[in-house]
């Protein structure tokens, strides 16, 4: 296939997920002109996968009255370990027969337009370096606390993916040896101890050891359609049990930036994801606290931790900044 | 003070520890060509350290037949964190009074030769990375395991310190959340799990509660004297529970690695430090396996874990290679 070669002057970013595929087009500005969403049905195989992603990048294009031969590149974030050089999916433990997929051959054939391949974290932390800070930090660590625990890294102003372009598995850095389980096959992974499907595995254990809270009444015993939002309501209704879990996951994230901070020395570590959109309110002090007790003295001086305020929109910002670095 | 101006054509690197001083003249090949050692006697205060230092340096001269007139700069290794740029220790724990010390500027008024100071491990790594291996990874992951577990890191083939220039504090990563105390205040530090310190109060808690080892026939029940190499000593001779110590140290060494190259995708990893000099032969094997179970597929593809053979030269061979990297 000759290459794809777009000559357009729009970028599109899009964001696959496990459940959901976001898609933004923008501006060389980064003003997002045009989004659309669709869900991912990763159970249908990873060929219709792929094709929803291109219906969900023209119907983005469409939203913003534009066709695809105006758009000069797509920046792709996907849920696991890429080869960015060849634009493939190594591995995508959520999505089922992501192993070695060739996602930006098969996107370029179905769109025309160059696509470009990143891990979905690395490009969220790219996004809201770029687009949210004004300060422009030449370190920064960005963790992404959902389904699981997934970080990016910026050194010297750039995404940073080391030898193997893997860099930045932050969710699987061990915090507690001998912890709990973890989907990776290890224990006591960050992700194991503070990601929402940890949260949600305590509070289920909770209520079936007997602890009482109000998401039984808000939602029945077998807590089946329980969100992150739940839990806010939750603690803000009084709830001790949930407030407790909670605080919990948010000394461990604490720890966990601790160690990053020991290991990196960042300017600014910026949290997002849907945990932390919807509980930054419950978590932000507690984790900053843990944090600085447990990094090292001297290491967190002017080091700022925040929740980014992109929420859902940093991966698609970051698809569409990296399509522009990549088309220039 | 007039900034002092070396003219000459040799470098001197040196390794300020808790219990000894090591110096050596090097040539621009990095030849060493002639080294000196004094114990550092860190409770006589900072200022006899600091002209011990000095003493060491001019040991070191004379042994080459120099003059410091000859030496066109220092490389100083010291162990704790280091403001760069100033040339100052901001805090070093293990030695006596040593909080915000200007090393560089009362050693460069003793010898009249341009200093640069750094954290110990950081130059320790950059001795390996620049005399060692001939390869020249991008990036690379020291990790010196000895009295303390310090590392460095090489990013894109240069020495990174991150923004407070404290990255690479790998011992304070927490591995075990509730684990043993660690000397920082936390608790289940790598270092508090893997160092020498920590594999030695291991073993005399276990002699205590009745563990039976040769350690005590080789040295009296109070095992006041033991050294690494005497746990080498111990296991060739069929000792199970230092084995089983040792072992233990390893797998976490092991995970640490992990977290490590799930963080910063090096493309090698390096141990030294006493402990990995005295014990190679019985670590490394564990510790390699261990990393490689823990670390998520496909970070640790081609990547190399090695034991330094610079052994205790690291420091001072990087302490070279920053005095010449700072003077040219």
């Amino acid at each position: 296939m000759a290459e794809a070669t777009g000559k357009g002057e729009y970028f599109v970013g899009v964001d696959l997920g496990g459940t959901k595929i976001l898609s933004g087009v923008f501006k060389n500005s980064l003003e997002c002109i045009g989004s659309a969403k669709v869900s991912t049905k990763s159970q249908r195989g990873v060929e219709a996968v792929i094709e929803r992603v291109a219906r969900c990048v023209r119907d983005a294009a469409d939203e913003a009255d534009l066709s695809l031969k105006q758009v000069a590149g797509v920046g792709i974030g996907a849920p696991g370990a890429v080869d960015f050089g060849e634009g493939r999916v190594i591995f995508a433990p959520n999505m089922e027969g992501w192993k070695d997929v060739p996602l930006k051959k098969h996107l370029e054939k179905l769109l025309d337009v160059p696509v470009f391949v990143e891990n979905d974290c690395n490009i969220a932390a790219l996004g809201v370096h770029v687009a949210e800070l004004k300060a422009k930090p030449k370190n920064l660590i960005g963790i992404f606390v959902g389904t699981g625990i997934g970080g990016g890294i910026i050194i010297n102003g750039d995404l940073y993916a080391g030898f193997n372009h893997t860099a930045g598995e932050v969710g699987h850095m061990v915090l507690a040896v001998n912890g709990p389980k973890c989907g990776c096959g290890n224990k006591g992974c960050f992700e194991a101890l503070a990601s929402r499907t940890a949260i949600f595995q305590q509070i289920k254990a909770g209520v079936k050891d007997g602890e009482k809270t109000l998401l039984t009444e808000m939602l029945g015993d077998d807590l089946s359609d329980l969100r992150s939002g739940d839990l806010r309501k939750a603690i803000r209704r009084g709830d001790k049990f949930v407030d407790k879990v909670v605080e919990s996951a948010a000394e461990y994230i604490g720890i966990g930036i601790a160690n990053l901070v020991n290991l990196f020395s960042p300017e600014v570590v910026v949290l997002g994801g849907g945990v932390i959109e919807a509980l930054a309110d419950e978590m932000m002090s507690v984790l900053v606290e843990t944090a600085q007790d447990y990094a090292m003295p001297g290491t967190m001086k002017g080091v700022e931790i925040i929740a980014s305020k992109l929420g859902d929109s940093a991966g698609i910002t970051g698809g569409a900044v990296l399509a522009r670095r990549e088309t220039k």
